[in-house]
Formats: structure tokens, C-alpha cells, sequence
């Protein structure tokens, strides 16, 4: 099997066109494609209008369509809000001529703030006129769904089978802040499509593993969303395809897109990948490396080079950290990577951290192998660094 | 019982002599007080020497004395790191005539560097000099111990009896960063020393109580640090008071000494009070208090002065706090509170968040009122808001 990138995003697999515009902060997207569909929601207690509605969209197992906003999370909006979350989905159903319920909803932006249903119904319209399955389509879904994005987020593969035929997994997400992963959800809208056959089953097994080791491993600020839907939809268009080549396609694609996630990270200035190794269990690896990437002060030594500072507050990340299993000061180890490499802890001693390991901090694309040397769980995590500019973004400074 | 502020911090209570030097970043404080002694430490997964030297100390009950150094948590340091630690107590025993085992440890700063014991050594003899029973010497300790902290932190009562007897319990602390509240620890350096004569277990039970509703009720990053640790001291020089008239005494200094710490946050502007009624259960307050003063998007928001930002912040921070009970977005109301005050979310509605709301966080005293609505369960907890500054600091940009 191999996986090769391909252009096209959400609309690279058979049987999908979308559309999607955005006037001002507030956008409207519509993907229309019809197949057996799965989702994973928001941990959050407090739920959004849309997140609940699509739940309960998702029960029969198939939708034939997606409509999400932005500018408006419809959350913490009571009843009005659920009836315009039905509204939404009503309006998109009668102009693609399907049922109500075969349409899912999704919103993100402010909370606590209703829906201007004039303005959704009016760039639906334009929208469903210019559905499309070719490649300017998911583009333009996937920046009618930005918010505080700085860039629209899409990916594509193809799946070449060992009988030489193919499949293809594509989808779009947004999100540059309020992003932490918890309790096995993403945290972030993401709507991905296939046209591999895939049975039911498969595709929600696929789904939670690829989101455990992608969306759920980013780390922008610790904060968790009241809106965050991944959904996946296989229209079954092309050829089935085995269940490990599925969820290797399919861990790719949300790998990337998780990775846009983290580099979009509101006011970062660099993009931080965090390899944990030699933890008790994946469980522990996956917990340590979202503890270094949630400090604010691993975070803001980051983001002023400083490498004497990091490796400290990388080790108070680790102690704090919610794992089952214990720590070995003496077994830990630490190596920083960019252009150049250096060890910075080894075996529990600090090495020379001026030097390369300053200059190895000034880079863009940092990586930190962080190896706690009392087992075999692995993980790997995203982020990046704070800075002054996050606050101004959160304060509304801009 | 009546608790009245008092003069003279740690040296308040009779049998209590300290004193402190600071050099730089560089500091040493003594405390000299024999009585009997309990302790609560970080629960971070790394401790650093000196906490698990000074737990093995307070295994007896009772100490004679405390050193304390800032400048160099002797954390992450190995074997010669405890090695350090022990000698520490050993230079300040032999200074004061003491034994070994009659001396507490404890330790701040940066983590993975070896102490300068030739510094400490030199440092050691000019307190040891100098320890006083009178209100500079409890101010030198309290500065000497300071790392980011902009004012020293100290804290008085005296607690007048019904039989028209007198006790005292006094204290310094010091903290700015790396704060955050975890498992039941306590997360700074905390002195307190009373001359109230109590029983151990009250002394135990008394601190356990105050310290869950004062130090781990702060928040300033979420970050907990290797070297936390809370000691207080009976040398039961004065008269026995009741169990419920100490506690009451002992959280009152607790809770000053813990607002000092909120009120010194590193690049703090503002000091929040976030009062939590109406939860589940005292538990759940607590969690959800912590919760909203963690969130780097609630603390931006108020930075920003912006009431908008801020709710649904605080309602996306409440649903994803990790509290047992549910949370009912009907019944949850906000009412934020200055020198005004105004009721910014009333049973799950929005109300007016342009006009008075947007005046009241322009306060530098902020006090959030958050109403779970669904029992009897109250916490409150402080905090400050996330500046641009704070990104400096501890980025080492200064």
C-alpha cells in the first residue's frame, strides 16, 4: 500500500461537491455527498445547539450533507438556538431537495450570541448555485468555515491498493485557538470524506484512532471548545479497501491537518512537535507530550529561545503531568532538533544548554524528543510557542 | 473569637527569630523556632531535593529551624542535589547550635542547576548574625526568598479568645509564577508559625482545611512547580485555643498571604476573585473556580476588557472542567462586580455586555460572581489576568 498526496481536498473523493463564502468574519460552507457517516463531538458539558442536533443526525448512520458557519457558534443559546440549528439544516435540505434529516450542522465563533438566520438563508443560496466537485470548491469551503484561521486547511491522499486499483480520503478543517484535546474528542471542525468502501464498523474504529493521534494531540492553549465536530463520511464511490490501509490513509490525513492546526496557532511564531518515548504506556506518552506543549512557560521559553529556561519547565510539564506511571529524574532525557541537533538532558544531567542549543531554538520548526526511559509507550504532539501577540489576538487588541 | 491583623509577619508569634539576605537573584532566609511541625509539598512527580529532605525532616514532628534559599531550586540535581540539601541543614544547624535532623530545607528558582554552597555557606553566617524577634527580620525572610515576586508577602493575626486570652499566628510567602493548585498541594513557598499551643492533629487537619482554600485556590499559569512547600510551626509559647478559632485564625492568613500571590502574578494588571456558588458540591466548585481562572482565553479576555469575550469563555471553561456533577446552562447566571456591578449572564441569557460590564472590567479588582445553579456547593478562588508582559517574562526578555 502507499500513500500519495493528491490535490483536490474535500472534494478529491467521487461523489462530493462543496462550496462555501465568507463575508466578513462570517462564512457559510455547504458539502454535499451522500454515504454512511460517523462523528466524534466536544467533551465539553456545555454543548452547542449545532453539536447536539448532529448527534442526533448521525444516529441512522448516513448523512447526504453538511452545512457550518462561521461567525456565530450558536452556543449557550437555548431553544432559539436548537431551532435554528434545525432551521439550518432545514433550509440546506430543501435547496439540495433532500430530507432534513440527512443533513448535518455545524457553527464556530463567539458564544452567547444567536444566529442571523436572514444572513445564513441569503449565502446559502449563493452558495448551493456554485457546489462543486473540482478542487476550487473545498478551498472555498474550507475558508468560509476560518475564523481566527490565518489560512485555509485542506489534504488529500490516495490509497494505491496492492491490486492496483484506488481510493481516496479527503477534508478540511479550521481552527487556530480554544484548542485542547480531552477526554478522546477533537476540538476543532473537520469534515473529511472518502470514497473507499468501508463497513461501519471500520470507519468508526478508523476515526477514533486517527483523531487520538492527530487532532487530539494538538495543543494550542489548553482551552476546549463547546462546538468541536470531526465527521466522516465514506460515499463508497470506489473500491473497498482493507481496514489497515484505511486507517493508515486516513491517520495521514488528519495527521496533516492536525499539524495546519498547531502551525496556525493563534500569534505563534513557531511550531513545536514534541516526540515522547520510553513512556509507561501510549497513554502516558500521549499525556506528557500535551503537558509540555499546555505550559505556558515551556511556551514562552520557546518563544524566547531560551533553552536553559525550557528544559526546567519541561521537567516540572513532566512531573505535573495526570500519568499512571512514575518518573526516573535519572532516566530522562531530552534532545532538541531543528536544522542542527544537540542532547540537552541526558540520563537526568543538564548538558551545555548555550551554544547549539540556542541557536538550534531560533529555528521555526522546532522538535523536542523528550525520552522518560521506563518503557515503551510513544506518542507524538503538536503546538507551538506563546507570545505577546496571543494575548493582543485573545484581548481583542485587533 | 475576634481575628485582628497584626503587625510583624513571621516574627509575630513569640519564640520566632529570622532573618534574610538577598544579593541579586541570589537569596538566603532563617527562620529559628522550635515547636512542633507539619508540612504540605507539591505533588509534582519530580521533587526536587530539598522537599523530599525536609519531608523525612518533619517525620519527628517537630523542627527547630528552616533555611531557605531563592535563585536555585536544587531540583533535577541527583544525588548531589540531595547532598546539598543535607548540607544545607547541616551549615545551619551548626550555625545555631542545633542537630541535623532539627532543620528544615527549602529551596526556589531555576531548576536544573547545583547550589552555590560556598555562597550559602557565606550568606548563612551574615543571617545567622542577624536573626531578630522584631518585625524587619520577618521582612528580610520574606524578601530574601523572592524570585519573580515583586513585594515580599507576609501576613499577622491574633486571635483573641473568649477568656480574653491571646495567640498569634504568623507567616510569609513567597510566588508568582509556576502557580497552580494540583491534588492538594500546596504550590509556593509558605512559612507559618504560630505561637497558639495545638495538637498535632489540629495543627495537621488545620492546615490540610486552610491550604485547600487559599494557596491551592490560586492560579496564575497552571504550571506547578518541583519545590512547592507549606510549613507551619507550633512553638505553643502562648495559651491553647480552640480547634475552630485556629482554623479560622489559619486560613485567614492563608488566604491574605494567597491573594498576595494573585495580586503578584507575573505581569499581572489585574487581580480577579472568581466566587463559585450553586455546584454540585464544594469539590466541583473548587474545579470550576480553577478552571476559569486557568483559561488563557478568560484571563485575555480580561486583560482586554472585554465582557463579551469573556463569557462565553467562562461558560466553554465551566463545561470542560473536570467536576462530577452536570451543568445546566439554564441555570447559570455571571454577575461581574467592581465598583459597580451588573449581571452579565442571567439563567443562560446573554445580557447587555457593551456599556457597564465593559466599564467594570476596566477595574484593577475584578470579582466574577458565577452561579452553577445547581447546588449548594461554594469555592472561591484567585487569580489575574494573562498579559503580554507575562510572555515576556518568561520568555527571559528581561
Amino acid at each position: 500500500m502507499a500513500i500519495k498526496v493528491v490535490r483536490g481536498g474535500i472534494c478529491a473523493p467521487e461523489g462530493v461537491r462543496a462550496y462555501g463564502i465568507k463575508e466578513g468574519n462570517k462564512g457559510l460552507a455547504v458539502i454535499e455527498g451522500e454515504g454512511r457517516a460517523v462523528g466524534m463531538f466536544t467533551s465539553n458539558k456545555i454543548q452547542a445547539a449545532p453539536v447536539r442536533f448532529t448527534k442526533k443526525q448521525l444516529k441512522k448512520g448516513s448523512i447526504r450533507a453538511i452545512i457550518a458557519n462561521s461567525g456565530c457558534a450558536n452556543s449557550f443559546t437555548g431553544e432559539r438556538g436548537m431551532g435554528d440549528a434545525e432551521r439550518m439544516a432545514e433550509l440546506a435540505s430543501s435547496a439540495l431537495g433532500l430530507a432534513r434529516d440527512e443533513v448535518a450542522v455545524a457553527s464556530t465563533g463567539p458564544i452567547g450570541v444567536h444566529l442571523d438566520m436572514g444572513l445564513i438563508e441569503r449565502q446559502l443560496r449563493d452558495v448551493v448555485k456554485k457546489l462543486t466537485a473540482e478542487e476550487p470548491g473545498s478551498a472555498a469551503a474550507a475558508r468560509a468555515i476560518m475564523t481566527t484561521d490565518t489560512f485555509p486547511k485542506e489534504q488529500a491522499i490516495q490509497i494505491d491498493t496492492s491490486t492496483g486499483e484506488r481510493a481516496v480520503i479527503g477534508g478540511i478543517a479550521k481552527g487556530s485557538g480554544m484548542i485542547f484535546p480531552h477526554l478522546g474528542l477533537a476540538t476543532m471542525l473537520s469534515f473529511l470524506y472518502t470514497d473507499a468502501s468501508v463497513e461501519d464498523e471500520v470507519l468508526r474504529r478508523s476515526l477514533n484512532e486517527a483523531v487520538d493521534n492527530s487532532f487530539n494531540m494538538v495543543v494550542v492553549d489548553g482551552d476546549m471548545s463547546t462546538n468541536d465536530m470531526v465527521l466522516l463520511v465514506s460515499t463508497g464511490k470506489s473500491v473497498p479497501v482493507s481496514e489497515a490501509d484505511f486507517k493508515a490513509g486516513l491517520q495521514f490525513v488528519c495527521r496533516e491537518l492536525a499539524k495546519l492546526i498547531a502551525r496556525d496557532g493563534e500569534g505563534a511564531t513557531k511550531f513545536i512537535e514534541v516526540r515522547v518515548s520510553g513512556a509507561s504506556s501510549m497513554e502516558d506518552a500521549r499525556e506528557v507530550g500535551r503537558s509540555i506543549l499546555r505550559s505556558p512557560l515551556v511556551k514562552s521559553a520557546i518563544q524566547g529561545e531560551r533553552p536553559d529556561f525550557m528544559c526546567g519547565r519541561i521537567i516540572a510539564a513532566i512531573g505535573s503531568s495526570a500519568i499512571a506511571g512514575d518518573v526516573d529524574p535519572q532516566g530522562l532525557s531530552i534532545r532538541i532538533k531543528c536544522d542542527k541537533e544537540v542532547i540537552a538532558v541526558k540520563n537526568g544531567a543538564f548538558m551545555d544548554l548555550s551554544g547549539v542549543a540556542r541557536e538550534i531554538l531560533r529555528g521555526k520548526e522546532i522538535v523536542l524528543e523528550v525520552d522518560l526511559g521506563t518503557g515503551e509507550g510513544e506518542a507524538t504532539a503538536w503546538g507551538c510557542d506563546l507570545s505577546a501577540e496571543y494575548v493582543r489576538i485573545n484581548a481583542g487588541m485587533h
